[in-house]
C-alpha cells in the first residue's frame, strides 16, 4: 500500500486479512475512536457491512476479504463442496447492503474466478488470486482517474472538496505527487455526519497535504471573488454515480458548491471510475433519504432544540450538467454531455 | 409582548427589567440550558454584552434595560450629576461591543432625550420612558418590514430562513398571522453557532409554526425542482447590513442559498429595517472573520479529526444584488438597484 512518498493513511489500508480474519476499520467513531472489528468468516464480516462498520469503498474491500478468507476455511473440502460454500458466503456477503453495489461486483468476479477450479488447491489460489487483483483493479483504476485530474489542474492549485472521496482522494493525491504537483485543500465538514472534518481533513493530514476546514455553508463564500480564503481554482468531489446525460448524483450539499462554483467560474470536476450504463438520465436515479434525527444530532449528541421534531435528511443530490465542468473518469475527462462516450 | 395570537417566544422577552435589575437570558447556552444572567447597573450590563451573552437584537434591548435601571439609580442625586451618571453609563455601555451598533444607537436616543431635563424627577422620567419608547420603535420597524415581506408571499407559502432573523422573525410571524396567512418554515442549523438549530427551529415552534430542519449543505437541494421537501416559495433571511449598491451583508452560508434560489427561480426576500447610509457599496463593508476554532468544534465538543489545525470562519458573506430579488425594509420592498432610494 506504501507508495514511498508520505505517509500511507489509515484510510488507504482499513481492511486488512491478518492471521485469517478480517480486520474492519470502524468508520462510525474514527477518528475520535481507533477500533478495528474483527470478522472471522463471511457471516460476520456481511454483519459489519450490514452494520455500516466501513462505509464508501470499504465494502468492496471487506467483500474481497471476506472471500479470500472463506478460501482459505475451505481448503480440506472436496472441490465441489468447497465451491458450495463460496458460492454460498458470496450470498451473505452481496446480500449485506442492498443499495451498495461494490460487494455484488467483488462476489461475481471471484465466483467466476473459481467456476472450472478442478482441484481444491486451485480453486484456493484462484479465489484468492481474484479477490486480491480485483481489490488491486479498484486501486488502479481509481488512480487511473487521479492522474487524470490532476492533468487539468496547475501546480499548487487551491481545491475545494466535500465529503469523503476515499480511495479517489488518496490515489488523487499519489497521482499528484508523481507528476510534480502539490495542491492546496479546503474541506468542507459535511454534516450530518461529518465525513468532511473527520475523513478527508484527516487523510489529507496524515498525507502531510494543508488542509483548511469549513462549514458547510461557507462553500459559496469560498468561491466568490475576493474570498479571505484566497482563490479556489476547482471544486473537486468524488460522484456516488453519473447518469448517461451527465447528471451527478453525490452527497448531498455538492449541489449547492457546484451551483456557487459556476455562478463563479471555478471549474467543477466530479470524479467516477465509469458512468452508469443502468442509468440514461438523473431521472433513473432513486435518491435515498435517511433518517432525519441524524439531522438533529451531532456526533450522537442532540444540538437542535429540544422542540423540533421535524427534519429532512436526503443522502445524496443530483446536479445538472449544465453545473458541471468535467466528469473525470479511469478512461480520462469527459464532458458532461459527452459521458456516455466513455462506452463508445 | 402578547399579542393575544399564539405563544410568546422566550426569545421575544429575553432582556428584562426586574426589580431595578436587569435579567439577561444567556443565548451562548440557550435552549440546551435556560439561565438568565442578571446586572445590577450599567457596567454589569456591559460585561454581560462583551461576553456575548446576548447577541443579534439582544444588546440594543440589553443597552435601553442599562440605561433604564441606571435611571432609576440616579433619582437621589442633583440634576446634573445625574446627567453625568447617565453620560458616564452611556459611555460604558456603547464601548460593549464596537461592532455592534445598536448600543450606540441607544445611548444616543436617551443621552438626547435628558439633555435638557429641568429636575432630576423629570431627567428619570424622560431616561425611561425614551428606553421604553426606544425598544418599541425597534419592534415597531420590525413589524413594519415583516408586514411589508408578507405582503409578497401567498398564504401556505413554504419559506427557507438561514441562521437567526430575531425580532424580524417573530415580527413576521405576528404580521403573517394579523394577515390571515399562514407559512410553512424550512431551517437551515447554521453551523458553527447553530443558531438555526437552537434559535429560529426553537422559536417557530414555541409560536406553533410548522418547521423543518435541515443542514447548511442541503439548502440547494430544498430548492431544486422536484426536491423530497416539496417546493420552497420564497428563501427569507434577515441582513446584517444592506449597502446602498443593494448587496447583502450576513450570516455566511446566505451567499450560498442566494445563488441556489436564482439558479432555480426561487425569490430571496433580504428584510433590514433600513440600508446603510454610510456604505454606497459592499466594499465598504469589512467582513469580519472570527475565531476559527469554532469550525472545528460543536456547542464546546471537538467535532474534527484532532489532526486539522486549519480552518477558516467568515461571520459574514455579501451575497451581489444579481442573486437578491428584493430587499424588504420598514418602508417597504426595494429591488436591489433602487434601495438607496429608502433615502429619498
Amino acid at each position: 500500500m506504501t507508495t514511498g512518498i508520505g505517509n500511507t493513511p489509515v484510510l488507504d489500508d482499513s481492511v486488512r486479512v491478518e492471521g485469517g480474519v478480517v480486520r474492519i476499520l470502524d468508520r462510525r467513531v474514527f477518528p475520535e475512536t481507533v477500533n478495528w472489528v474483527s470478522a472471522r468468516d463471511a457471516e460476520e464480516v456481511a454483519a459489519a457491512i450490514a452494520a455500516m462498520v466501513t462505509q464508501s469503498s470499504g465494502p468492496l474491500f471487506a467483500a474481497y476479504a471476506g472471500l479470500e478468507i472463506t478460501a482459505l476455511q475451505v481448503a480440506g473440502l472436496a472441490p465441489d463442496a468447497a465451491r458450495e460454500r463460496m458460492r454460498a458466503a458470496g450470498a451473505v456477503i452481496q446480500s449485506a447492503r442492498p443499495t451498495n453495489n461494490h460487494p455484488q461486483e467483488a462476489v461475481a468476479r471471484v465466483l467466476a474466478a473459481i467456476e472450472s477450479s478442478g482441484t481444491t488447491p486451485e480453486l484456493v489460489e484462484a479465489a484468492v488470486s481474484a479477490a486480491r487483483s480485483g481489490a488491486q483493479l479498484y486501486r488502479d483504476r481509481s488512480h487511473a482517474l487521479g492522474a487524470a485530474t490532476v492533468a487539468l489542474l496547475p501546480d499548487g492549485a487551491r481545491l475545494l472538496t466535500h465529503c469523503w472521496m476515499d480511495t479517489y482522494l488518496i490515489e488523487l493525491v499519489r497521482a499528484a505527487r508523481e507528476a510534480g504537483k502539490r495542491f492546496d485543500w479546503a474541506a468542507t465538514e459535511t454534516r450530518p455526519y461529518l465525513q468532511g472534518a473527520r475523513l478527508t481533513a484527516h487523510t489529507l493530514a496524515e498525507f502531510g497535504e494543508h488542509v483548511t476546514l469549513i462549514t458547510d455553508g461557507m462553500g459559496a463564500a469560498a468561491l466568490a471573488p475576493g474570498s479571505g480564503l484566497g482563490p479556489i481554482d476547482a471544486l473537486v468531489t468524488a460522484a456516488d454515480r453519473v447518469s448517461l446525460d451527465g447528471s451527478v448524483v453525490n452527497k448531498v450539499g455538492t449541489l449547492g458548491l457546484a451551483v456557487a462554483a459556476s455562478a463563479f467560474e471555478v471549474p467543477f470536476y466530479a470524479l467516477v471510475q465509469a458512468p452508469d450504463r443502468e442509468a440514461p438520465t438523473a431521472a433513473d436515479i432513486v435518491v435515498e433519504e435517511r433518517d432525519p434525527t441524524e439531522v438533529l444530532h451531532t456526533l450522537g449528541r442532540r444540538t437542535a432544540s429540544p422542540l423540533v421534531t421535524d427534519a429532512w435528511y436526503p443522502a445524496f443530490d443530483v446536479t445538472p450538467p449544465r453545473f458541471v465542468t468535467r466528469i473525470v473518469t479511469d478512461r480520462g475527462a469527459f464532458a458532461p454531455d459527452r459521458v456516455a462516450e466513455y462506452y463508445a
